[in-house]
């Protein structure tokens, strides 16, 4: 992974003992400088008359940069390096999340009320009237964050156990961002129908399930079948949460260059998981013209796609011109690039190709399709799945809201018209008079898009009769 | 269910509107206190010259005798009953327990280090060296509370969703007296294979499973399976649990009846999960005359038991003189009964025919197999499941602390070496100067009985190789 700016993501605390002499600091810090390190905090851990123990906390821009850097600190004359400290490792350590009771138990009178006697009263009215267990138990706020391990990040197949802080971030992300109770469910199995038995049978205790990381094209079965088995929402986040992120800044970027959405021509790289339900939710956004590509070309009808449903419905559903060839003839006259693919896979002269105005959404991670540096002036509109450039493309601004909305409206599902009403409501985040090229998608801190996006998607479900409130 | 006091499990807010005149309220207290409701807070809700509306709460007996109440207070002439609340439901709303993020998510800085980018790297890591998921993920502290609500407190096969709110209730005791992040799982099948192979899948994240309420005989399968095929802990607290909490009592009263543990004549009712796991300690512990009774009367070797292998061990493993008969019989001469059974399955008389200084453990809940008033005088050491009696042998006093223990030394098991252990820890939390006929278990509040048995269960599961530390 390269990473083109110093990061917190690799910020470093570097321990430095070196003799209290004028000019030692100074040292140390153009060493760092000049290395690329960006610094920091710097505390005197210890200092005596002769001697400076110093913390000198550096981002670096990647791993080897890391290493890099204590490694020139540690060549200087009279500096011995104590020790060096991981700021990401250190906030991981014992993991992020915890448990709370709501209320705490103290006393005998908290234990009878909380559990035996008191509990076997609630208990009784759940088996006597099961839908109360929606007003009297945690299913009511709580979300299952299933993974499999298969498809982690840009880290591929790294295993469940590996996918666990990935997970404990996204619970955060729930609890912090909209008051969800998510907790990590990663099995260790890779069976498609063993995951949909596992999470069927403790569905019980959760309000919804968020599927994550699970690869393609198993995740397209595993939440079809739970979906039609299950009388909770269940949402594929890599799939949906990433077409309505993409709906959200398509409507927005449409109305910087004032093109009509009937009228694009699209060009979609990577029909994995995100970039067939995002296609999905362009057509039904009323966009009829999308080439979709894969590693051996365009999609097409005619084209043999095994026993790959989802690649068959993706060449009967686009390309009404039943257009074959290379992305060099598709990008021709392409108002939008959706890239969901791998890094580089398209040319600086075909996004010249495109039509006036082109948008180029590139959200491969971390590193995108073309960067945006490559492109700018030639693009009208550009985005990326990155923090560190304009106009991020983030599931984040949508799960969060997204689930408090189906919570709050007790829904049985996540329908299209919920995904569309999520996306509106994310595109609606940025004031009119705010928008511009650099700023067409909201902040995902945002608290007031969280609230909207909530309530448009609990809307949605009582319209669309998702909803048992 | 009876319950003998009126408690705050069946504590009631009466909101009560009528008309401002001197004796009213006088009118209203007595009338509760006649029909035996216990009063507590009276708060004015609402007053005006002419009006007054007062919310008062009462404990009541049971959920009948609550009716009773309302509806006296209903016929008083003048008096209109506005609402009537739970404090148990109302405690119940939403859920107990709760997901926290350890760190606050605010900024991209903070999204940095606990999403990505920054996760990557602690993904990569885990994948790298799969023992750091001890170090670096909420498994460190987590529990899963496992049940399919196949026998929930006294109230039998309930099912998984009416389970939940016991399974919230222990979660919390977890926490509140030990740190531990425990998660219910409740799950709707009750086939044990299909058991077993969910708990094993969803294992990845938990540092331990405690399975909870599961009908014998099938938890001692879903047990055994678990134990060998898990590299993590598999308690069901059912069974050892309350194996525990009564070798702990059993210590404590030896001390006051002056007996020798490998001379005592032992009776049990009930060879269900608890009286087998009890049974079993007791034999570890060197008690060697023990007679274990079910419906059909003594288990003794030559019964039918077909393919209980339970009962069968059981039967191997107890009465040595192969005794047969009723419980008259047994009772004759044993100094320690153990009911673990149902209300009402031992009499007076019978217990009058035990050896000196009995010791009578009537743990049948809610109501006991013989009830404390009916033997005074008659049992040395008298115990029950109860709180609202002396000495209440209670699991929260064993598993808590036990899996503090156990995730504090990462234990790959719970073996009997660390239960006899923390039932010794138990049973020292009463200091000897105050051990008396009524006071021998400790408070379950004490937070320094399970800080002790922690670290005596941790030290076991060292000096027993269970431990990874």
């Amino acid at each position: 992974m390269t990473s083109r700016q110093p990061s917190i993501a690799h910020s470093l605390t570097i321990r430095a003992k070196y003799a209290n002499k004028v000019g030692m600091l100074g040292n140390i810090t153009s060493a760092i400088g000049q290395s690329g390190g960006d610094i920091g905090a710097m505390d005197i851990s210890e200092a005596e008359r002769d001697l400076m123990v110093r913390d000198i906390t550096v981002n670096a821009r990647d791993v080897s940069h890391a290493k890099e850097i204590v490694d020139t600190v540690k060549q200087i004359e009279g500096v011995h390096v104590v020790s060096v400290s991981d700021e990401v490792f250190r906030r991981h350590k014992g993991g992020k999340i915890t448990m709370q009771s709501k209320s705490p138990i103290n006393t005998r009178n908290d234990m009878s009320i909380a559990y035996t006697p008191g509990v076997a009263r609630v208990s009784t009215e759940i088996h006597d009237n099961p839908e109360s267990v929606w007003k009297l138990t945690v299913k009511s706020n709580s979300v299952a964050v299933v993974t499999d391990g298969s498809a982690v990040l840009g880290l591929g197949d790294i295993g469940p156990a590996a996918a666990l802080p990935v997970m404990e971030g996204k619970s955060q992300l729930f609890k912090e961002l909209a008051g969800v109770d998510a907790w990590p469910i990663a099995v260790n199995t890779q069976d498609p129908d063993e995951i949909i038995d596992t999470v069927k049978r403790i569905s019980v205790g959760f309000g919804g399930i968020n599927l994550e990381d699970i690869a393609a094209p198993r995740c397209f079965y595993i939440e079809k079948r739970l979906r039609e088995e299950l009388d909770i929402p269940v949402f594929h986040d890599d799939q949906h949460g990433t077409a309505v992120v993409v709906i959200a800044a398509l409507l927005n970027a449409l109305k910087i260059v004032d093109k009509k959405i009937e009228d694009l021509k699209v060009v979609v790289t990577g029909v994995g998981a995100a970039g067939v339900a995002t296609t999905n939710l362009m057509i039904l956004s009323g966009i009829k013209n999308i080439l979709g590509f894969d590693r051996e070309g365009i999609l097409h009808k005619g084209r043999e796609y095994g026993d790959n449903e989802t690649k068959a419905w993706f060449a009967e559903n686009t390309n009404p011109d039943n257009v074959k060839g290379g992305i060099d003839d598709a990008m021709k006259g392409a108002d939008l690039f959706i890239g969901l693919s791998a890094p580089g896979v398209i040319s600086v002269d075909q996004v010249k190709s495109m039509n006036s105005d082109p948008i180029v959404f590139a959200m491969a991670n971390p590193d995108p399709e073309i960067w945006p540096e490559e492109v700018e002036g030639i693009v009208k509109v550009m985005a990326t799945g990155r923090s560190d450039y304009p106009n991020q493309v983030n599931n984040a601004l949508c799960f969060p809201g997204l689930f408090r909305g189906v919570l709050d409206a007790h829904s049985k599902e996540i329908n299209d018209d919920m995904k569309l009403a999520a996306a509106r409501a994310i595109a609606d985040g940025v004031p009119s008079k705010h928008l511009n090229n650099d700023y067409i998608m909201p902040s995902i801190f945002d608290k007031s898009v969280v609230k909207k996006v909530a309530s448009e998607v609990a809307k949605a479900a009582k319209e669309s009769g998702a909803a048992r409130t």
